[in-house]
């Protein structure tokens, strides 16, 4: 019986239930407290079944464990385990899993473990580190359903390729040469296309902060993880804002890369072969150096030798920003078509106030109309009108979930633009490219130091986190994919609804504006994470990764900021 | 009267008229010989013309001429007017040139020269070095037809924008900046997309070493100016060989580099926008270290701060390869679809006795079918149909000239392909850069030095050069774009046809090898230049360049080589 012939229900109930098997039964839950019983799941709901020890361990920052399992200290097979066992319990509590392979993690952890005691040295310098995957990276022992259920049991939606269960997508070739240990795969939306995590195979992806919003998307099954301390650092993906908006709305860290720089060969994906806007590789963890940690692992495996679309752009030390330096930055509070929340526009206050603390100088970024880039971009996402994600829903007969309905069509595709729109549309991006860059280069008259903004902040979304159904605008990260430039999400402050009220005074611009305003509840959002992006320039990641270290700093030590009250 | 309703044929000829009126009547000849009575000009039909002055001061290379131009022993404005002088009597003798602005030029000149007098140190590291260019780029002053008669009179076919003789492309204010000295524009083929120079307004330029042949193209006209020594350095664009076409076709150097490594922004252009094959900027002249001047020249201008696609890649010394080391070559000396006329695998054979010679590391070439490589890009081409190059010849009624009727339609476009057909190009194309980059780094195990090819040499056409209207076969160097990888076309030797014999136990593979066996005529191709391209992986311009000179200083030191004669 094929795929086509089995209901898709059936199909979906049976790699629910797979899923769901694959966690070992001494780590299962009794019961999971309801939303409205809990919405905060990150404390007592995860922590009451973890030993003291395996707490310490999942608590330590990336970085922190790597210094642990390289010196010795921490056996490799105990992370592991750890990792694994809370990944298991968050998977139970917020629904972010579709894969978890534990047994081949602690197999690959003993042969980490057994090298370091024979060779007194670690492997590399990601040796023992669990790195969790969001679901389009190809993982040998698993398969990689991309929430298609037409894809489940095939290679991409393929059967008898030969791929299946064995191809690995390049990073993450890399990331074993480097000595990480893989466990599990994260969720994703149907298609990929929109910035929560819900999909006809597992349902939604909850925000463990608070569970009545959404963990975001696309990499949100990472992000949910992550915000719950069940995995140290994992690899998302981002071609409108996907890593950047689950590590916001969870508090972490999470950088875009310019396309090029980190290998994307040998990923899975939708729409694969549009051009204009590409999805790009990029780590989501808990702190920078975390994500410094990575990338300069990654690049020390010269990538360019393997993805034929990777550039030969090593690490480079000396692009990082030096600490002691006075930088300058723009800031950017409202892209003129849809208003941040007040905790949003808090947030932003909070990290001008700290950077300010520090010496740092602050003007108004004042670019070319965000909402002209914005729409080369959407343009970019529907040139196929839908043509590839409906064939990958044709493949089981599923359904076109409400949130891709508007861009791809319900039933059938929309109208696919041909060769002179897409050239036309090349052509206006790079315009509007070259636009912005000339608004950069003219920033050293307003920067105050003379030179031109070092980076700039600004929202990532209007809101802290969307509620669920309700993502409803994507203006402030897409801008970012226009231009290709590097981002960083940024933890900031979590939602005080005695603090974060209403705005009573707010005048929509729009509909639209009105709507995201009305979406605003203080009590609904009342603990949730937020955070801010901060913008280099194309291919500045090494700065950028320097930067925001150093507004992760100043937070700490402000008085306003999250990190103040870990 | 607006352009559409004065006859093309008159337009036309009133632009050929205006390009005669800019030779200053000094140097006008009274005749000129016909092809029969000489087909080679490059000699006394030239020199005659030319004091001794003025053919020391031209047949120096870029680099000599920088060095007497910022050392203060050369003025500017002798250099300049030499070159100028050259490059009218190349356009009488080859028909090569779309714009003169020679009052402009001295006029540069005498600035740069007064800025000596004064400052006693060169404006820039090109200081006062005379720089011809393509007809795709803008430069004040001068209109850019790009060989279009409906473009003549507008910019880019558009009245009214104000950028008419007042806009430049981002690489011309570099050059400026640098102290270049911009003095005439070269011809080019209608729509750029074949290898020879022929259009509706100056005709067919002609090769000078042997006029019955092709000066090549798309920067034919490049290739002609240069071949007689009216330029010592200009820069021609690549999409599917038109810098090492005209550069092999007149015994020069040319490097295509990858495309993002020099800047592209504001360049005129046929079907601007497609993006799967990216049309790139690079340097032609008589010497690698000429090259090589004006690469590391133009980075240093960080043009990644003012082109949003340009790649923050300064030049790289420690990239560029050690002259000490032994060397690992690949050789391939057919690509399986179209057999290399005898000339073109005697070059070959000539270089590779040279670096044998030398001591370095020779093994063949077997990478992934050509034949499919090419296809994809061969695809990108078309993707439109034609109609932006229908567009543009309707502006003034031009017709199509035969040799882009077949890819692009005669009287009206073809059907553009759609979204779903461009996206899996550009899968293909990823694919088969993945292949490609596979079986290079597989060469270590045949290389003979442990470590995969530094490089790979290859014909640059099947023909020394295309006789006028038989440019029948791109594959040699479209290959090269589907792959973006960085070539440069290296002179090796002349046709004799006393060696360079018809091949009679010949044995065709398909009619269009047939053809091309049967357009080899010795008589007819005595004489002419013939050159190879040295390739290296993307972005690797550094060691190309190196490597390039490697070989060059290898001929001159071996027995065939063309450089011995010199």
């Amino acid at each position: 019986m094929t795929a086509r012939e089995t209901p898709w229900q059936d199909i979906a109930e049976a790699k629910r239930k797979a899923i769901s098997d694959s966690i070992p039964k001494e780590w299962r839950l009794a019961s999971v407290p309801s939303i409205e019983e809990q919405r905060d799941v990150t404390e007592s709901s995860v922590k009451t079944h973890l030993s003291r020890r395996e707490i310490q361990i999942t608590e330590t920052d990336a970085s922190g464990i790597v210094q642990k399992t390289t010196n010795g200290e921490w056996k490799v097979v105990e992370v592991t385990k750890a990792f694994c066992h809370r990944a298991a319990l968050a998977q139970q509590l917020v629904n972010c899993l579709h894969e978890m392979f534990f047994d081949a993690a602690v197999s690959d952890a003993t042969r980490l473990d057994e090298y370091y005691a024979s060779n007194k040295k670690p492997i590399g310098p990601l040796h023992g580190l669990p790195i969790s995957l969001k679901d389009q990276f190809h993982v040998k022992g698993v398969e990689t359903s991309m929430a298609y259920v037409g894809w489940i049991g095939t290679f991409e939606g393929k059967k008898g390729t030969g791929q299946e269960k064995l191809f690995e997508s390049e990073l993450v070739k890399e990331l074993r040469a480097l000595g990480a240990v893989l466990y599990c795969k994260t969720s994703v939306p149907q298609s990929l296309m929109f910035g929560e995590t819900v999909n006809n195979i597992i349902g939604t992806t909850t925000n463990p902060k608070n569970r009545e919003l959404s963990s975001g998307g696309s990499s949100g099954g990472e992000g949910a993880l992550m915000g719950l301390y069940g995995s140290p650092l994992g690899f998302g993906t981002d071609i409108g804002g996907s890593i950047r908006i689950p590590a916001s709305f969870n508090g972490l860290y999470g950088i875009r890369p310019s396309f090029g720089r980190l290998p994307y060969d040998g990923m899975a994906n939708s729409i694969d072969g549009q051009t204009s806007v590409l999805s790009v590789n990029g780590p989501i963890s808990h702190s920078p150096v975390s994500l410094k940690l990575a990338f300069k692992a990654l690049l020390s495996q010269q990538p360019w030798l393997r993805d034929p679309l990777c550039l030969e752009l090593p690490w480079r030390d000396e692009q990082a920003a030096k600490v002691s330096e006075q930088f300058a930055f723009g800031v950017l509070k409202f892209d003129g078509t849809v208003t941040p929340h007040p905790p949003v526009r808090r947030a932003i206050d909070t990290v001008v106030k700290a950077l300010e603390q520090q010496g740092h100088q602050i003007f108004e970024w004042r670019p070319p109309a965000h909402s002209r880039g914005t729409s080369l971009c959407g343009k970019a996402y529907v040139y196929d009108g839908g043509h590839d994600i409906h064939k990958n829903l044709r493949l089981s007969g599923e359904p076109a979930l409400p949130q891709i309905v508007g861009s791809y069509g319900k039933d059938e595709p929309n109208k696919q633009a041909d060769a002179t729109a897409i050239a036309a549309n090349n052509v206006a991006k790079r315009s509007f490219q070259k636009e912005y860059l000339d608004y950069w280069n003219s920033t050293s008259t307003q920067s105050g130091t003379g030179q031109p903004a070092d980076a700039f902040i600004m929202p990532i979304a209007p809101f802290a986190a969307a509620r669920h159904g309700r993502y409803r605008y994507y203006g402030y990260t897409t801008i970012i994919n226009t231009l290709d430039y590097t981002a960083c999400a940024i933890p900031v402050t979590n939602i005080d609804k005695n603090i974060d009220r209403i705005d009573e005074n707010f005048q929509p611009l729009s509909d639209l504006d009105k709507q995201v305003h009305e979406d605003y509840d203080p009590e609904i959002y009342d603990g949730a994470h937020v955070g801010v992006q901060l913008v280099g320039r194309r291919f500045q990641e090494e700065k950028v990764l320097a930067l925001t270290e150093l507004i992760g700093n100043a937070l700490k030590t402000s008085e306003d900021g999250e990190q103040a009250k870990l």
